[in-house]
């Protein structure tokens, strides 16, 4: 039996609800001692932990596709990290290892919370939470599988040079299609164009964004893969060819869904262009992440798919790190480095 | 060549362009001439025309699948009717057919404007503007393609009643699933259950349609054929489950789309539910009538399927037809016969 006693783990709780998105002071620190481990379970020591616009849905009382975090609870996430002891028998010590292990430096799993195995050891283990993580599978299946791109079609994406978005905008280039990002700020905008290779991008701030989606669009939308809902979509929308494809991946730029917002009706508009609006969730293709996982770290290995990463540095960034998200100030998939 | 001068052509002609729902005052009547058959040309007798919910939006000035009719001619419809005179090799006198012949006693056709021959000579010639014409065959490739309802599903649908939805209803219960019709009025609920066969009915007018839904659809709602947006529709998606199926086909409740009206937004809803919502166009699926057509007149001919029209009679009645349609005052498929 292994003895975990000397090993304390510094945890980040929920110690509040929020209404809307989550800030710096909905959020505290604990230490506790690390139990040990039982028959068919194992220890992992998480190194990145991941942030992500999703995780304001996972604190708020609202309906979502997963309960609440529980006030107290250590915070829920994404983190990848490696096995440092096992008593089960399909995880060895030195096996990388991806999961929803929370926002704490050490997680005990019996494998249910572990999202994959890492098997790509010659790329780096941080993009194992981003592109090669959910953020990559996410823009692989929700692209291809709800969007359907085909080639010569142009695909409209929002939070373009985001974690997800950047994803999406090099696959659909890499099938063949026009791609038009709209993000927030220059600097965003020029990495658009500059490291993700979209063919134009708009500046949602601070342009006027009914004419350049008509200046970037000349032929129309066939796919808007939809990161924000809200104006940013309500102008893209009017922009739908028939039989286009909205893909919704996100509301980002909606910050409270309780009660539903109002905007405007879309039932007229997609049945006069016979276009279909449909909701994607990566949970559901988890049987198939491998399939993604293998095409995406090929694309990264040939150099026709590029990341980028905002790293924080240690537990102390993380209670405003969401909130950092939702004010757009990351340059790439946020991550949270373990000190 | 056959000479038609002796044949004076009545036909029911726009006068001034609505906004939303097109008035008996929009309309006005004149006589002309039925003109010489030029070689590829048939002469059409119109025995019925039909009256239809789209025809406000052909005639309203707003984006729609086809251009709007201009001042001063015949009002677009479908009607049947026979060949009375032919200078077209595939088309003889008695042959029966149906197409966007318009408003008018006689129209001449080159086949451009020909929906189907109709085969179907044991069934009455009006079917073929109803139940075996674009109602039918909307509501099966809309429920069975957009809808894809599987056994055990529970189907809702709205104006439930009417031509389109209760071939809805009934080709859902053919294919095994749970329906519950939404009409406007307790003749039209009565209509619903005791010929049409859904197993719950709701009048939106009279009760609680909140309540009403969670009582018949205790298993929340896997498809919903929605023909009218508005109240009724946001009511439906609030009770959506899990990758639920929305085939938007029609939007009777509301009256005017100049500019978009407000609603609740549903990207979040949809997402959460990994839900669709998805426009349908009978057109697209031209090709394709002759297998819903075939399918339907077995079920009519077996007695799986049934129909109620509501036939007024003669061309007076054609000005405040549609108007007469959106006050929800016919029982059945709204026809015209002509006089």
């Amino acid at each position: 039996m292994l003895s975990m006693n000397n090993l304390s783990n510094r945890r980040v709780v929920l110690k509040s609800r929020p209404v809307g998105v989550p800030q710096a002071v909905h959020f505290g620190f604990d230490d506790v001692p690390v139990p040990e481990l039982g028959q068919g379970e194992f220890l992992v020591a998480n190194r990145y932990l991941s942030v992500e616009p999703a995780m304001r849905g996972w604190v708020n009382d609202a309906p979502n596709y997963s309960p609440p975090v529980p006030i107290g609870d250590v915070m829920r996430s994404f983190a990848a990290g490696e096995v440092i002891a096992s008593r089960h028998p399909d995880w060895k010590e030195g096996d990388r290892v991806a999961g929803l292990f929370g926002w704490q430096r050490f997680a005990v799993s019996n494998g249910a919370n572990v999202t994959r195995r890492i098997e790509e050891t010659d790329l780096p283990l941080s993009a194992a939470l981003g592109v090669l993580g959910l953020n990559g599978v996410t823009a692989y299946f929700a692209l291809l599988e709800v969007g359907q791109p085909a080639p010569g079609n142009t695909v409209v994406v929002s939070t373009a040079s985001g974690a997800v978005g950047s994803c999406v905008g090099q696959i659909a280039k890499i099938k063949g299609c026009r791609t038009v990002g709209i993000a927030g700020g220059a600097a965003k905008v020029d990495q658009c164009l500059r490291e993700f290779g979209y063919d134009a991008a708009i500046d949602y701030r601070s342009s006027h964004l009914d004419d350049e989606l008509a200046r970037t669009c000349p032929d129309g939308v066939d796919v808007y893969y939809d990161n924000t809902s809200g104006p940013i979509s309500d102008a893209v929308l009017q922009r739908l060819n028939v039989g286009a494809r909205v893909v919704i991946c996100g509301t980002a730029a909606v910050q409270n869904w309780s009660p539903w917002p109002q905007g405007p009706r879309v039932e007229r508009h997609l049945l006069v262009k016979r276009a279909r609006m449909q909701g994607f969730l990566v949970f559901d293709y988890q049987k198939r992440y491998g399939e993604a996982v293998q095409q995406l770290a090929d694309w990264l290995r040939s150099g026709r798919l590029v990341y980028r990463e905002h790293v924080l540095e240690g537990f102390e960034t993380a209670p405003d790190a969401i909130a950092m998200l939702y004010r757009g100030e990351n340059t790439g998939k946020l991550l949270i480095r373990v000190d």
